[in-house]
């Protein structure tokens, strides 16, 4: 809903750093090319369950990229690696009733997570 | 100085809204067309000398616009409409050190302080 949308934009959840030299932690840092904005996501994955236990975002991004991440972290703590991977950005902007044309911000989220689940994979 | 460009993120100047229908007030709502973002920027004017003598902005948009807007509102205030008027987005970018991507970004501040003097005059 836009009241939502509004919501995470005024409240962002789970904004912060973690130490990405860390081996149970991911980073994955994305850019938007319609806009130039950029997003760094972070996940601590659980090694024995292979679940995402905590998630951290920062963006310089407009108000639909701040909204779209704040509710991709709540959404993904606590799920499998391989459920986070297939979230797509039209179901965030479904739910944040973002406009067409902020539909990038909302994959700028999706590229995060992805970028995020592959750097930990690399590490592990 | 990318400095002020963070500062006036962190803690942007001069955010809120006025009442539009003062006959003082000049109200510019403006969209960029290559993000989709919105700022809406407030002056009201001092009609004995032409200066505007307060200013409050509001926008959805990224850190960039956040700053640039902020930053033109600290400039605008004790201006005469003549002198606001001839601020170039430009002027802004070199500032806060924008990378020529997020230019658009202080296009947005240019385009919404013209559109509120032009709301003034219109209505004056
Ligand atoms: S406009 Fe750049 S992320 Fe939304």
């Amino acid at each position: 809903t836009y009241h939502l949308l509004l919501d995470h934009y005024s409240s962002p959840r789970n904004v912060g750093s973690m130490d990405k030299t860390l081996n149970d932690v991911g980073t994955g840092l994305v850019g938007a090319p319609a806009c130039g904005d950029v997003m760094k996501l972070q996940i601590k994955v659980d090694p024995e369950t292979d679940t995402i236990s905590d998630v951290k975002f920062k963006t310089f991004g407009c108000g639909s990229a701040i909204a779209s991440s704040s509710y991709l972290t709540e959404l993904v703590r606590g799920m499998t690696l391989e459920d986070a991977g297939k979230i797509r950005n039209t179901e965030i902007a479904r739910e944040l009733c973002l406009p067409p044309v902020k539909l990038h911000c909302s994959m700028l989220a999706e590229d995060a997570i992805k970028s995020a689940i592959s750097n930990y994979y690399t590490k592990n």
